[in-house]
């Protein structure tokens, strides 16, 4: 069922790509993995940094003790480059690790996107040429996996409670995690299994890292196919067309929310 | 008034409390600008990088460039550290620039934090030794203000709507604009509204960093009174205490979703 609010919106959208049709096939940064055609000049011979694999739990070790010192950002990023700088010296170790810190919180405590997840991702796109499908795999595994899933040597406490974010916001993560252990979100405990999580996703990213060095990486975490749903109508080529993103859409967006008119999620 | 799972969750969190009471006094990422006193170690005579005064066009100029060679977080990165290296050499022509182009599309086409901001709030992580009240700024003025609110010189199309985000998340920017302007969200004119978006935010950026080395930095962004009012229960030393974070609360949380118990947002 259309209501009056989304004939109009479409009636405007559609006053939009008549607009913009003259310049149909100029480049446009569309989907993730879509590039302006200008870039490829942005790459040169040094770049990306060359990756040799790595012991998955070493890194989640120094991701713990990274976290320690500069939280959550700062842990998986030093966990993996730290290790190569370890191993291999320059260009590692010209990094100025320390600028990860502000990752903390999602983002100066803003719990916007995870740090553990912000740091691994530029941990892919600084060692791989290709590194979208990393970030797709990382991310959708972290929306479904219960989480922590790696316990270091030396925890401050223990964590026995896991739970599932379904969210790659540090918001929905931390809560979730809260609402399942029932622990208080500035306790050590969640600090606490922050830094667990944070050896998790540097593990999991070591994984995937050395499954495409062995050419054997493949996706297994592809949309959910309610996500899916919801884009064949909102993102790239919907008929309304009016969003984009691959975050889980019902872990903001509710039937209450969207009124009786839209298709139940 | 209080349901019987508020309840429920209230003595659990109760009972996670006495759990770690014994841990009292132990370092604690709590809140954004919360630091591990291990985190000072961290600290090393060459960082932050150094700053000095730029002038906000140019960088504004050079981000709206950067956006159309490496997206969104490349174009705010490189708008201001891009400039320092042609100013000053080292250390700043030593950083892998092409790494940032991952945070297109809030992150590999994710849709979490905008990657104009992710790429500024590296910008300040890496020029000033206490960058946390300079993300708040940022970050504030993205929620509230109408953007994008900077023409570059040479547009690829005129932009002539803006927009209020309400969130620094790209999911929501993306779709508010949309809204408003009437246009496909992998339309071109999309793509040129963050590139204006990307300079908006870059002018924005040095604006800080200038008013920082002049000694007249302060805050115009403080949390929304509503969302003092959400906190003073979720988050640090709240009742509930189950979340964390500073971005605007109704952007995803309704009244309807929430159900008739809880007071009213």
């Amino acid at each position: 069922m259309t209501t009056r609010r989304e004939a109009l919106e479409m009636i405007g959208l559609a006053t939009g790509s008549l607009l913009l049709c003259s310049c149909a096939g100029q480049a446009l940064s569309g989907g993730g993995g879509a590039a302006h055609p200008a870039m490829a000049e942005n790459q040169s011979p040094d770049f990306p940094w060359p990756y040799e694999k790595l012991d998955p739990e070493a890194c989640a070790e120094r991701a713990y003790q990274g976290f320690l010192k500069g939280h959550c950002m700062y842990g998986s990023f030093y966990g993996i480059i730290g290790e190569l700088a370890e191993k291999k010296g320059a260009p590692y170790n010209t990094f100025p690790f320390k600028m990860m810190n502000i990752g903390a919180g999602g983002g100066a405590g803003w719990a916007t996107l995870c740090g553990a997840l912000n740091g691994s991702m530029l941990v892919f796109t600084l060692l791989d040429k290709n590194p979208d499908p990393l970030v797709d795999e990382l991310f959708g595994w972290y929306q479904k996996e219960a989480l922590p899933n790696y316990r270091p040597q030396k925890p401050r406490v223990e964590i026995a409670v896991t739970s599932i974010s379904k969210s790659p916001l540090c918001h929905a993560s931390v809560s979730r995690w809260c609402k399942a252990a029932k622990v208080k979100s500035f306790s050590l405990e969640r600090d606490e299994r922050c830094a667990w999580l944070t050896a998790s996703v540097t593990k999991k990213t070591v994984e995937i890292l050395n499954a495409r060095m062995d050419n054997t990486f493949k996706s297994s975490y592809p949309l959910p196919n309610y996500v899916k749903e919801c884009r064949s109508c909102h993102d790239k080529g919907g008929m309304i067309e009016n969003t984009r993103g691959k975050m889980e859409c019902g872990t903001c967006h509710s039937n209450a929310d969207m009124g009786a008119e839209h298709p139940k999620i």
